[in-house]
């Protein structure tokens, strides 16, 4: 018997009521009924992103949405400061390069997050800068950025602040209201335990200003549009209405958990991936952890395509491997999603026969002891 | 007991097998397992659209495949001509509009079809224009273009034709290589029987040649990042990886009945509501009538909201009504999807019901007799 789990840090499982509520028959979206289902999924997200402004769903990957909340929000000579050490980081500066927004690249080295500190200095160096865009789960590196302190510095300069929570919303504190955070963005198939195919993106009342300041060189991710919409909870194109049918369920789902158990939940199958890693003998690459997703060193002498392949062939467990110039040096194991903690641990056992049938040097068994001793000190 | 039934024109009904094998626990995308998936898809899309060349898969709305192809193509200068005569002709106009992108709207009446003496005049009358951009079957008036005499027009020009095929593809025939269409879009949610939420496009080497003219300001709508991925079956942004799986079940329908079949089945079901429509003494909206969706015009004294309220609320049956200045004046209904003789029957008892139901003088039984006289004929 094979079983298939997947660790990835998106897609991640998803509940097996949510994929048959999807299977239901289709039906129209210009219909009372979506109006409806639409108004209800709205409301959950207010809920989930801590936010009393909107909240839009926009059907394309996660990728999209961003797009969609830079370019409507980054007209008449806007300038921002990207926040970069990893790949979703890169990318938003490239979405910026690609519609000829004015932008300045913070680098940092991949694994380490954003601090207030080091955002007031580029600030204070490029005056010109009116926006940040920071990513506060680096999927690529496992590294999380404080957004908190960065939406407190941002509201204090009076900018706008953009954050791809991508595999933040959902998975680790993330008040959109309460922080200051302008637009905050999400994709369906991460915490949200969904395909992918939507993203959604929270928009305030501070950033609907910037929106309205001009005109956007764009059709499809226009949030104009879909705000026009949304009054009547509509879609400006036609939805995949068999996700927010999905989307529905897991939200409920997620309400019945409640915030803070969902929170603690994630946080403790990462730790207990951390420190189960940590007695394996392993390190982690991420210097500032998150909880959504671990980022492994491989160990030398371990062969990082062929350890994958061992997971996913022989044990049925599907983890991510590292993006660009980390490929091959590091791994990723997902928290997100519908990942208890015997999931957590079937993550870290099915890393352990694996590392074994390479001859890696453990005693069996550690890792799960100690990633156990976590889950019983911190669920228990 | 009431039973739905899906005649919009989009979304469209979808067959059971395919619902659930989208069901199944979903899997990473950056996978062997996906790769081939997306190549099947991807050579059965060829076989679809009748081309050689590239049919990529996008992650969004009909609307956002049709952006990329446009956006992608209408680089370094080039002039549009666009053939409107319906909400969708008007949105690519708009999507020109946003992206600054240089166009000429050629106006026809709503219900008109675009023929290739009219466009030719056009195109005489505006020597700047290097492109045409045409709605094959315009779903909002359910009127159809000639594409293949506008193709020839195009090619025998050495102009760019971009074709909309949203509603045409896999119900009637387009021919892609063999009539000379430089790039033709679909989407999921019509013919191919699929939730909305992935765009298709087809792309030859000469609208590829136009896409490597010049930059393109865009990002996730930009071609030139889904040839680079396809080069290996892969896809620039995280994909719906659960719809490329139904894509896969659902081409494999479609190659299985074949081309002509489906081309025949379509034009049968239409026919049938036609002649069925005008035996209950009603008269249809286009004067060019398309097969994949038929238009009828709501008689005097019918309150059309009411009609489709009572379709669906007592009888199940979802039609679509008109939209922005026909709205009111008309009603569609869908011959495509998972749609066969005894659906379009259905929909046609349930538009004899409803039209009863508010005092509508016919002899009950007029339409659907017709309608089967016309599926003996062609289908039996």
């Amino acid at each position: 018997m094979k079983k298939l789990r997947l660790f990835t840090p998106g897609p991640c499982m998803i509940p097996e009521d949510v994929m048959l509520a999807m299977a239901h028959p289709i039906d129209h979206h210009r219909t009372a009924d979506f109006r409806a289902m639409l108004q209800d999924v709205t409301e959950h997200l207010q809920w989930l992103m801590g936010t009393s402004g909107n909240c839009l769903t926009i059907t394309g990957s996660g990728t999209c949405g961003a797009e969609a909340a830079i370019v409507s929000t980054m007209t008449s000579g806007h300038k921002a400061l990207i926040c970069r050490a990893g790949k979703f980081g890169e990318r938003w500066g490239k979405v910026c390069d690609a519609f000829n927004i004015p932008n300045v690249k913070y680098e940092l080295e991949w694994g380490l997050g954003f601090k207030s500190e080091g955002v007031a200095k580029m600030l204070d160096d490029n005056p010109d800068c009116d926006t940040v865009i920071v990513t506060h789960s680096e999927t690529s590196t496992a590294a999380v950025s404080d957004v908190q302190a960065i939406a407190k510095l941002t509201r204090d300069r009076d900018m706008l602040l953009i954050v791809d929570g991508i595999t933040a919303v959902g998975a680790i504190p993330v008040k959109m209201d309460e922080w200051g955070i302008d637009i905050l963005i999400t994709g369906s198939q991460k915490a949200l335990m969904l395909p992918p195919g939507l993203g959604f993106v929270g928009v305030n009342d501070r950033a609907w200003a910037r929106v309205d300041e001009g005109s956007t060189t764009t059709f499809y991710n226009n949030l104009k549009a879909y705000r026009k919409s949304m009054g009547n909870f509509d879609t400006p194109y036609t939805p995949n209405n068999v996700f927010v049918r999905g989307a529905q369920v897991v939200l409920h789902r997620l309400k019945e958990e409640g915030l803070e158990n969902i929170w603690s939940r994630v946080a403790a199958c990462a730790k207990a991936t951390r420190q189960g890693a940590e007695a394996m003998g392993l390190s982690l690459f991420a210097k500032d952890p998150v909880d959504s997703v671990t980022a492994i060193n491989v160990p030398d002498g371990i062969d990082e395509p062929k350890l994958r392949k061992t997971m996913r062939g022989k044990y049925g467990v599907q983890i991510a491997g590292g993006q660009d110039h980390i490929k091959g040096k590091v791994i990723r194991i997902g928290h997100m999603g519908y990942v208890d903690r015997f999931d957590a641990l079937a993550a870290l056992s099915a890393l352990e026969f694996a590392l074994i049938d390479q001859g890696y040097k453990m005693e069996p068994g550690a890792g799960v002891a100690a990633a156990q001793k976590v889950l019983v000190e911190t669920l228990g």
